[in-house]
């Protein structure tokens, strides 16, 4: 097998795509992939045949020797695949704005991954990965699912309970967190490593090194400083308080500001909707100006309209894991794994995401210890929301449904979390058809 | 000792004490008390010495010999005494009026136990228990502190962790649930029984049982008939969902409204309080009439008006606690006592309320396991919340109080959690001035 | 069903039955048992027509309906059986001879409970019960399983793991263990209470306590006292080195001397062999003069020389136990159930014995918390070794059983587990012909 | 600091420390080391004097410019030492000499790092690390202490219990294993790779890699044959019984033959003591002879004889684990640190042995899970001897220290416990008079 590595990717025509070609590229010295398969499905199939030339354009023009196959046959693609990518959407981005907007007529925010909007795409993807593990499991079974689809903790959770399926869940913001911080320190970003304690897009970092001495208490203490804040804001796009810094004492992910802020940010997403659209309706338009640069016979290069869709460094996260998997390199990569005591004060089978040193046997994460009291309670009611929801999508069982999503943090009124799911059941029909009332 | 029991009661002026004084003297076959001390603040020196004389003619018909004694010294009626209660109010109602008001302004439930406001009544209580606690250690090393202060579960979490005395928490809501029950049921209360699981304010009834039959599923399968929900609402004052109980399958404490029912709950809050003041204004009212009687001279007994007042069953909780540790009864009491594994999914070192067998040497929780996905997440979030609030107290410092008061499910929005807190300290002034920042 | 209970006794025809037998007719007043079945192995037929017709003769003079049947049909005797009592021996004695001499051989103690002797009866054991709770779980599914059958904690353990059968684990020797510090204090037995914390044959008193007040720092300072010496052992048979009492500050069970005392105690045995005979051989002989006895057409009561055949109590532990779930009497008894969190530090999924409050729904542990380093390394030992006995015998797997037997801590060398494993399964055939080697 | 190294050398005059050198010379281009400060007590100045010089010559030799520093001051070697490495051993080999024959008095295996021979060094050796600590805290607060003093765990746990120090605890046995198993597949060493679980020569590979791939079913399938058993009894001294390895199904340390392996031991230890002196002994005559070779003026180099001395590949863990930490390497290295839920079912605040990823913030394991049950019981066994150990050593109560001793698994008998204890007492005078009795 060495030498000639198969890939399949699952939601092959997602316009994040040509990074993820860009990187197989760029690496084809450590990572000899000979076949890429894009799969997609039958609604997808226009949009995947644009990809897939446009990958051929720049695998031709890079002078890589790679067949890069379109199939809308999933079996066919994940046949003896060494590396599976799930990066799909069940429902396309029509369904995203369904997932935000019900939440925001109860004046209940959205969030695609971590509120309400998550818990919807999570119902709807939980049934399609587990068969995609049904047959992963059956036609390569020593493959590795690199799953980036989200909310990635709870698709991971729901493979790992679920099926025997090796994988490895992934996300872009750790890396992003890194970097920003190299940025803010005007360093090179292999010179700053932190550790990660937490769940997907609810990761704190709890220690932070510049050339693995801790700067964390330095940072913090020049948190007030408005030189600094001012640089923050350049970089990011989000400015903690200095005095919630300070209670911290840790470096939130910015998917936090949804928990520690939730007012403001239900906010800015009701004017945003008024003022123009949701964030899904904002994408759709990015989407269908991407491929139409896509669709350019003369293209063949990843366009730089993409960097605005979101998901930067994805192709980084995503290429180096296999490549540190592959080459066995024992590298520090912040992935989603099953605890199993990493962090004590979790679920010990739950998924957690955390510094593993990955290599060819996969990931093992870095000890934690104990999650501190200042995070362990939002942190134990996200995960006891997600494993609910897991349950949920697994059983088909409403009232289940209905305790995942009333867990939600996010949501403060039992009676919104009835209405918001009775709307996501009729809205996404027919994907949440299999949710019913036990009697 | 035997047969000569001293009680003293810290906020002994209390509107409470009555009933207090009934369950003494009806149990007087079981239960010798020879004095009762009754001490208070100067602050409450009227109230003080109206509730004495009350105390002292309701001994009087009752026949029973007792001294009943007033003091402002703490240290004289704590010095040999058997057992100390505790049920003061630092800053009294008015302290309270605040603690709701404040976070109302924000529109954040007030809530004196489990809310915003129970964070600021613990703020200012932990630093006078652990006083009265270290005069227990100097002067009556042996003695039971039974705590009826709230945030109850807080307060004695506070002096299990920095004080020897040995403690009881204590709380009326688990006796008023079973007595609920069973008036449901048309039983008498002695045959129904019920495993709770959770905390003080924050807990759950897993199983219940009739005469020792569990009949949770045959109680949510009726749930749903009219005539029973009819029946509930003339019992409690809450009824919940069908289907969050379906959801649930549990039966949540009162206090749980708070969480599950937060936007109706800020609703009724704000509309009580147009429509003519908050719960803290209208127990004030209450507690100036309770006085006027209590003052009759010709008064001796307990004024039906009482009942109005809160806090049903607490001599019954109080005293009968009392004589199961006397009489080395071994009876089963909800207590708040140290997890230390009870409940494995909770904080080793966290109190929790549970079912004990309370006997000579203390009350011993029955084990409980792991506290189900579909509460451990709320669970975990409030206990984390309750322990910052002890580190907060312990330490003074101004940032580990907002991260507890942050930490708090109730507050959605950290800038909420820095306003309120900086407006309690300055409407606590003098009690919360040991608060200030670290540099 | 009340007033009506169908008790079933498998190995009906032990010598022991008489004293149950006897419990039962005690507390007719209590335990309204209609019927009671005895069943056995063909091979044992004979046995169970004498204490069959003992047992009516029994009955008769008591004066007591009972309808007393003998029957070799055991689902017959299960079937709507209320209470299933299993205290069968697989092989007989005569197995329980091998099970203490092969070990000898190799100058390992055999000991039928604790020790490699009580491996093999494991192993024995574990396919029958398994089988005896698939009819239960067919014929009687809401039976109580009364389990005495030794090694009680792996069994019981077996049955939790391996069935939906409800079951109690029952030993004498916590009874017996109260009753002779009782004894020892001149005090009734009802004044003395305790904290076990271990596992069946394997537990400590960490606290007694006389009239709910602890007594063992008394205890332990009069144990170096001569007076107080002779009086332990007239009452007991083993007195404990004052060093190793003021080491280990807790009662060991009986059963500890072969851990702490291994030598000394693999002496005895082989003096005891030498001498007369292992102690199955002593027992045996007993057991011939007993039935010699039972078979007396003129004895109706238990006789006098049952005493010598050990069990003591045992009459009273299952009968008293029975009547606590079936009169939900919330009593405390030391029962085997699951620990689920109840010493922290022993696996979740371990059966251990401990203080529990017994009643209709069966038996709820009181929490124990961690148990101390000083037990907590031998107490670890003992139950991996219990659960790499059941993981053998419900996996037939050779090198399990392998493994297992070099865990108990009585062998100190793999060749001597292996020898003794390999002539254990010679010598139990066919009852171990079940285990083989997989490729 | 950097640039600019200053190392100290407790128990400098040791006969490994030609070791330590060379290691320090080959590494000077990864390692600048300037001062190396070699320190020993006043009864081993004459083998410091020895060993300084030939340092000294060996550094000349080398052309290496680096101060090599004798010295009976302990403070002034400590003063801003960047490392600290503890190879001393209290009372010398004279004292290891009766660690190892005392209990064979009494026919229990001495062993001086597992069994009772162990316990005695760690009485003797804890006050003086603790002592160390105390100077480290004061004169070198952030220096890290490579303690390579045996019993390293139970040295290392003592530490991080009982002082501030950043301390890791070495040992040469996983290098060794590592190095063995590539030998046996003629594989270079890096090549292979490893996953230990357990304690300080309590240690099991769990799991095996070539190139990351594990190979763990193969050697074990390989076990049996014959040309397989010839390599592996030509590279180390043990070779395990095939059934033994089967059923395990891990690599045990060379340590573990004293527990599985017990009446072999015991047999070999007392035949090797009448057959010319315990290990112990004979070591002593090789270091009389090393002492003689070091002292030749012409000696520029590590003699081959220090080979048999044992402790090979000494130098190499941890001159390397040094350069790891300075130059913050991030790599896999096998070290001794606290547990905090690494393996789940080991105590939270244990020292355990883990392969961790060291760099400039120490060394952090990866995280195991739970060990298997094959192992817990052991391994818990012996971990709550090590704990109950350093209780003994810290507290000076001689009821605790005979607890720690009688729970050590290679002791069967109670009394042997105290009667080797009572000895250990008189010999190592004035080492343990800190032992006392409590009244």
């Amino acid at each position: 097998m060495e030498g000639k590595l198969k890939i399949a990717v699952i939601g092959g025509g997602s316009s994040y795509t040509p990074e993820l070609i860009e990187g197989i590229l760029n690496r084809k010295d450590e990572l000899p992939v000979s076949e890429l398969w894009l799969v997609d499905v039958e609604e997808g199939k226009e949009k995947l045949r644009i990809i897939t030339e446009l990958a051929q354009r720049m695998a031709a023009r890079s002078g890589v020797e790679i067949k890069i196959a379109a199939t809308l046959d999933r079996r066919e693609a994940i046949r003896n695949a060494d590396y599976v990518i799930t990066q799909f959407r069940v429902g396309f981005l029509k369904a995203r704005e369904k997932d935000e907007l019900i939440p925001l007529n109860y004046n209940v925010i959205g969030q695609e991954t971590t509120g309400p909007g998550g818990f919807a795409k999570a119902m709807r993807t939980i049934p399609v990965i587990l068969e995609i593990c049904r047959e992963i499991e059956e036609l390569a079974p020593d493959a590795w699912l690199i799953n980036f689809t989200n909310p990635s903790g709870i698709i991971t959770e729901a493979v790992k309970k679920h099926s025997k399926v090796r994988v490895l869940g992934l996300c872009n913001i750790p890396v992003g967190m890194l970097k920003d911080i190299a940025k803010l320190l005007s360093v090179s970003s292999g010179r700053v490593t932190a550790e990660f304690v937490g769940l997907n897009h609810m990761n704190y970092i709890r220690e932070v090194y510049l050339d693995g001495i801790s700067i964390m208490d330095a940072l913090l203490e020049q948190y007030g400083e408005e030189s600094l804040r001012e640089k923050i804001e350049a970089i990011s796009d989000i400015v903690w308080d200095l005095d919630f810094m300070k209670s911290l004492r840790m470096i939130p992910s910015p998917y936090h500001r949804y928990f520690y802020r939730t007012d403001t940010m239900l906010e800015e997403e009701k004017e945003s909707l008024e003022s123009g659209g949701s964030r899904a309706m904002k994408v759709q338009e990015i989407e269908r100006e991407l491929f139409r640069l896509y669709a350019d016979v003369n293209l063949a290069e990843k366009p730089k309209l993409l960097e605005e869709r979101g998901g930067a460094y994805y192709s980084e996260a995503a290429i180096s894991l296999i490549s540190a998997v592959y080459n066995n390199k024992n590298e520090n990569h912040v992935v989603n794994v099953r605890n199993e005591g990493t962090i004590s004060n979790l679920p010990f089978d739950a998924v957690i995401e955390a510094n593993c040193i990955v290599g060819r046997s996969g990931a093992k994460p870095l000890n934690l210890g104990m999650a501190d009291v200042r995070i362990a309670g939002l942190l134990n009611a996200v995960k006891a929301y997600e494993q609910l929801t897991i349950e949920a999508a697994v059983s088909g069982d409403y009232h289940k449904a209905l305790m995942a999503l009333s867990a939600n943090p996010l949501i403060h009124e039992f009676s919104d979390a009835k209405a918001i799911l009775d709307e996501f059941l009729t809205a996404h029909r027919p994907y949440l058809d299999y949710v019913r009332k036990r009697e």
